[in-house]
């Protein structure tokens, strides 16, 4: 599968490149191309030392976005309205990913507490704008240091929802792929907490002093 | 420990006054003191035949709220304001441990659905109206089929917050002596995800065809 990470320099979206790059091909997009060369670079660089050989490039957005059969909005929020209003035809009947978080560090204030995105969530959002495409909400609540960190296993899960089967079934296979466990949590407005539990877990990184909360589902 | 559970009769406190009888005092508050005392005489029952010798007694809310030394707030979201305000001043100075989460089922809809309290949570609603008393949030997202299954150990995570220490101190002990780990995510305002993260459970409950699904943090 061809995947492109929109905003694939970011913490997160390296991180994701990272960990889908062994079963998949990925594209990094930045706003500028020689960001997004540098980060390919340097992912593939870290796949080498560990002996993975990978297929990634670094591309602008808009040609990355062209280019995916899926793409992954990894952009801050404040910044994704305006990006992807500019790449509708580019992602016209894909799967979309949606992974952000509506975290008040987009007004100055603290990564614990959230904003609360006019239409719900985040997913929401990125649905309303990209009628023609298939969104899906994952990805928000694993931290970038685990998904960095190649030698450790994945023991959190990846909650995932959207309300097209089809395409949450093809997110879910390639979270598996990754050797995590997804969760189908419903349909795209279960987003709206999914997206929240990210503010939750930052808290309890600060009060315990830790780099990796991260969300298990038991009784499953 | 002397905890007043009122609507102790429902689910959820019912639940909760059987994990708690093992070394604290209990008073299951309801509207009828009759309904309170026919639970108490259940609970004793259940607990006698675990050989579990526990001290449970019914009384009406107003009494129950009196009497409690921590008073834990078991009552259906529509419900609660209408209770509180008329039991300020037994709650004056105390514990107040807010449990209810603004499922939708209060408007006829569905319960993986939230209502968005104008207060932003339940909790932060309590401690609005009961300005001398502690509020503590906690134990939304652990199954009513988990608390009264007294055979079964509690695999999932209590997330607790508030913003007064002490109490939450107080809490967090009361949950590590019923077996459980008590993760401390912070201020009040947390509230607003945790009581969230119900409506996410019961939903995957329904996915999955389970009835216990609960949330347990990794990477502590």
């Amino acid at each position: 599968m061809k995947i492109a990470i929109l905003g694939g320099t970011g913490d997160q979206g390296f991180g994701l490149a990272l960990r889908l790059a062994k079963d998949n091909e990925i594209i990094i997009g930045s706003r500028k191309k020689e960001k997004a060369e540098a980060a390919a670079e340097k992912a593939r660089e870290i796949l080498k030392s560990k002996n993975i050989l990978a297929e990634i490039k670094g591309l602008e957005n808009k040609d990355a976005a062209k280019e995916g059969e899926i793409v992954i909005i990894s952009i801050p929020y404040e910044h994704i309205l305006s990006t992807i209003k500019e790449l509708k035809d580019e992602l016209k009947g894909k799967i979309v990913v949606s992974i952000a978080v509506p975290l008040a560090t987009a007004i100055g204030d603290n990564p614990t507490r959230l904003l609360y995105p006019p239409d719900g969530s985040v997913a929401e959002m990125i649905q309303k704008v990209l009628k023609d495409s298939k969104v899906v909400s994952a990805f928000q609540n694993i931290s970038a240091k685990i998904l960095s960190d190649l030698d450790s296993e994945i023991e959190c899960d990846i909650l995932v929802c959207g309300d097209y089967e089809d395409a949450k079934k093809v997110v879910i296979d390639l979270i598996n792929k990754m050797g995590a466990r997804a969760i189908d949590c419903g349909n795209l407005e279960k987003s709206r907490i999914i997206e929240g539990i990210t503010a939750l877990l930052i808290a309890i990184n600060k009060k315990y002093k830790i780099d990796r909360a991260g969300i298990k589902i038991t009784g499953i």
